[in-house]
C-alpha cells in the first residue's frame, strides 16, 4: 500500500470519529493529492454523498472540466455502482480501493448500502417506458438539430 | 402518457433551448409534482448533474431524508446506471422513462454519455485492490464498534 491509500483510509477513520460512515477517497495527479472526500450521509441529505463522488465534484468544480482522464482515484472502500458509473463517465484512468463490500457486510453495515450489480439489476422490475405521443416535441431530436 | 411524463419531456425541451442536454425529470408523490430537475452539464462542472439526480438531491434536501420509498420518478430519458444506482439507494418505488438510450445514440448523442451496463463493466479493468497493512486502523471495524 502506498501513501495515497493510507491517506484515503485515514480520512475514513476520521469520518467515523466524526459520526460518519467509514469511507474516504482521494484523487491524485502526477504524484500529488488534488482532491479529498468523505462520505457525507451523516450530515447532508443527498444519497449521492459518497466519498468518491464528493471528491470528484470538488475537483471538477475546481479544475472546471468533467474530464478526469489524467487522474487516479484511491478509495478506502470498494466503490458502489453509482460511484463506479460516475468514474466511468469522468474517464478516470485508474481506481484503487482497499476494503471490500464484503468487509462492510461482515461488520453489519446495512446491506442495502453496499450497492452491487445484482442489487442494481433488481431495479429493472420497477422501471417502465412511456413513449412520446404524436404531436409532442422530441427533446433529443431538437438537441440534434442545434 | 400522463401529465407527469409530459412535464418531464417539456423540461427536457426547455433545457435544450437553454443550451443544455435533452433530459428532464420530475418526482411525484400522491399525485403532486414535488421536485423537478434538468441536466446541468452545460452550466455546472459536476459529472453527476443528470436530471434525475438533480431532482433527487433537491427533494432530499427539502424533505430532510434520503428515503424516497413513497415517491415516483418520471424521467424524459432512460436513466443511466449512475442514476439508476442512486434511485436504488433511495428506494424509489417506481421509475417511468420515455426516450431510450438508443434514441440518443441514433441522434449522434455522444455514446460515452449513454452509460449502459456493458460499458460500466469495462471499468473493472481499471480497478485494483490494495489491502490494509498490519497495524493500520480499520475504518469499517471502527464504525462497527461505535
Amino acid at each position: 500500500m502506498n501513501v495515497f491509500m493510507k491517506r484515503a483510509v485515514e480520512l475514513a477513520v476520521d469520518n467515523v470519529r466524526e459520526g460518519g460512515q467509514p469511507y474516504g477517497a482521494i484523487i491524485v495527479k502526477d504524484g500529488d493529492i488534488v482532491a479529498e472526500g468523505v462520505n457525507t450521509l451523516h450530515k447532508i441529505y443527498d444519497i449521492s454523498g459518497h466519498a468518491e463522488l464528493i471528491a470528484m465534484r470538488k475537483l471538477q468544480e475546481e479544475i472546471r472540466t468533467n474530464d478526469l482522464s489524467e487522474y487516479v482515484m484511491y478509495a478506502s472502500g470498494e466503490p458502489c455502482k453509482m460511484c463506479q458509473s460516475a468514474m466511468y463517465l469522468a474517464n478516470l484512468t485508474r481506481i484503487y480501493y482497499c476494503q471490500t463490500m464484503q468487509d462492510a457486510i461482515d461488520c453489519d453495515f446495512p446491506e442495502s448500502d453496499c450497492l452491487t450489480l445484482e442489487k442494481l439489476n433488481t431495479l429493472a422490475n420497477k422501471m417502465e417506458r412511456l413513449e412520446l405521443e404524436e404531436g409532442m416535441e422530441d427533446p433529443i431530436k431538437l438537441w440534434a438539430q442545434k
